[in-house]
């Protein structure tokens, strides 16, 4: 996929955020991407797959960009993966220090066994949570870097003055928007719902989410590019997506709080590292505490809200994690040699 | 995937009989293969994921496995991988020639470009027609071996007594159940049809193959078991599977064969290879073509399409053939060093 995507890719748009902010940091900057990639890096494009595919097809592009980075690794001061495992199998071919961001969980059983057998390899996690089904490696992990896109470029401070819950995300289990309506009409709210139904996920979505789309609380807004989200999430009171699983970083949730909306969801993963509980909107254990959420919401400043986000998520601040991470590695280098 | 496997799985049939052979030959030989995998060689476990497995937890086994491999490396003459070019990645970190078996098409555009890059690793193609997409490329390719079954033992001689002609294949527009059905319909004939749907084939099914499937003449057998193919394709007068894509290596076409009853396909991809039309069958180039040959089965020889197979496809017959290549890599290697 081209950097930054068109449709979805979280990897993407933080990969373009870093590379934009690093050059204008004043970094040399080669960005190994998809051909069609806007950057101001130097662009080497090796396919046109994307970062996120899989298949014998992506294998075979990945391949190719991973043979050419080797090639390459001598003209680097250090080398940044956003490939998960597939670099590390050219062992020691690169001539520059190779560091790795996990993009995605860690607790699937052969992610586990084969972040042990590469327990050297210099590591970067996204949020703090995302290190904790591994924890007991002892992996070489070089920092927590957050996330930082250029949300004040994007989101805009809403009013939130629609009344209505807001729901936008994937529909999948794990981001629960059964759950969200269920609330919201046990709250007696509004809730739009907006995003993507994949393919996989057709059952759940027939089954959970759609018996309840008839009820007149819920409006539906189909799929939403920067400037919907924007506008829908702005005018929302709350953004609600409780999620079921512990999401190593929810890329949502900082959009959602740059629009000044608070954030309702479940109190696991990353979430009470993206905000806090009371400041920012509410991180919750039940159903019921959902519900009772929906109620203070007027509790929340959204000027603090997006001022949190801001601040917290730029790619500034992202790229200052990221430089302390290359110095390190580059200094260890140097004393190696 | 254990080997072999316990259902679909091409690629570890094969294996499986290649390493049996071999070892039965008197070579030394570590299978790296899932756990729980049935083989007369010292098998060697880095996890339980299928050769065939794409998707984030796979890569990581197989990380795992050629991390494995490269470390055993100097205790073999030969690595033989029937991994694809994920074991290509660790560069000329192997202490041992490795040769690469090509299991599937290879005209996909960077399947294409992947070749070119690595364009002196050792291949062997599984038919002379697997390579004629990259024809251009002036690959490594040391030999074709074709596959090779223990069919003398899974399959019988059928008596092809029970009238029908037969479609035992997965249900995918490639294979063309639709037009077998459509084929048997016009020739008023009966057809038996066996075989799985996948799930990313079930829109084709629906629109295609269901409507065909209430006509009298059709019978639908489910999946089948071996035995159930020996039994079912035994029965038949012939084998229709018309399949609409330069197939590189037909494995069910040669197990019918095994049975005796003669195979109706298309005169594309590896078909000429494995049979000789008129004599073991007919390959055709038009639904006309199909009709037709369906009248003309009570010309072929049943006993001359088992026996042509179990020489042509046998265990011994393709260990020898990788015999040869492995020699010619020490070979090689001897003369290099």
């Amino acid at each position: 996929m081209p950097v930054p995507p068109r449709e979805y890719g979280g990897t993407e748009r933080i990969v373009h955020a870093l590379t934009q902010e690093l050059v204008a940091r004043g970094h040399d900057v080669t960005l190994f991407a998809a051909a069609g990639s806007e950057t101001s890096a130097e662009l080497h494009s090796s396919s046109p797959a994307p970062l996120w595919e899989s298949g014998a097809d992506a294998l075979a592009a990945h391949a190719i960009e991973i043979e050419d980075m080797v090639g390459r690794s001598a003209e680097f001061d250090v080398i940044h993966s956003h490939l998960d495992v597939l670099p590390w199998l050219a062992g020691d071919r690169y001539q520059a220090p190779l560091v790795t961001t996990m993009h995605g969980r860690l607790d699937l059983p052969d992610q586990r066994k084969v972040l042990a057998r590469f327990r050297e390899r210099p590591l970067v996690s996204i949020s703090d949570a995302q290190r904790k089904p591994v924890d007991d490696l002892h992996l070489n992990w070089r920092a927590t870097v957050h996330h930082g896109l250029d949300l004040e470029r994007i989101y805009h401070l809403g009013k939130g003055d629609k009344g209505y819950l807001a729901f936008v995300s994937r529909l999948t289990p794990e981001k629960a928007p059964h759950l969200a309506i269920d609330v919201a009409i046990k709250a007696e709210m509004r809730i739009v719902v907006a995003g993507k139904v994949p393919d996989e996920d057709r059952d759940y979505y027939e089954s959970k989410v759609k018996p309840l789309m008839d009820n007149p609380l819920v409006e539906w807004a189909g799929e939403l590019d920067d400037g919907g989200k924007d506008e829908v999430i702005g005018g929302a009171v709350g953004f609600i997506v409780p999620i079921q699983w512990d999401e190593p970083f929810g890329l949502a949730f900082i959009e959602a709080l740059a629009t000044g909306t608070p954030v309702i969801s479940m109190a696991r993963g990353s979430l009470p590292e993206l905000m806090e509980s009371g400041r920012h909107g509410f991180l919750c254990s039940s159903e019921d505490e959902l519900i009772a959420a929906c109620h203070k919401l007027g509790e929340i400043d959204r000027a603090e809200c997006r001022r949190w986000v801001l601040e917290r998520f730029s790619p500034s601040r992202m790229a200052a994690g990221y430089e302390a991470v290359y110095s390190g590695l580059i200094a260890g280098r140097r004393a190696a040699s």
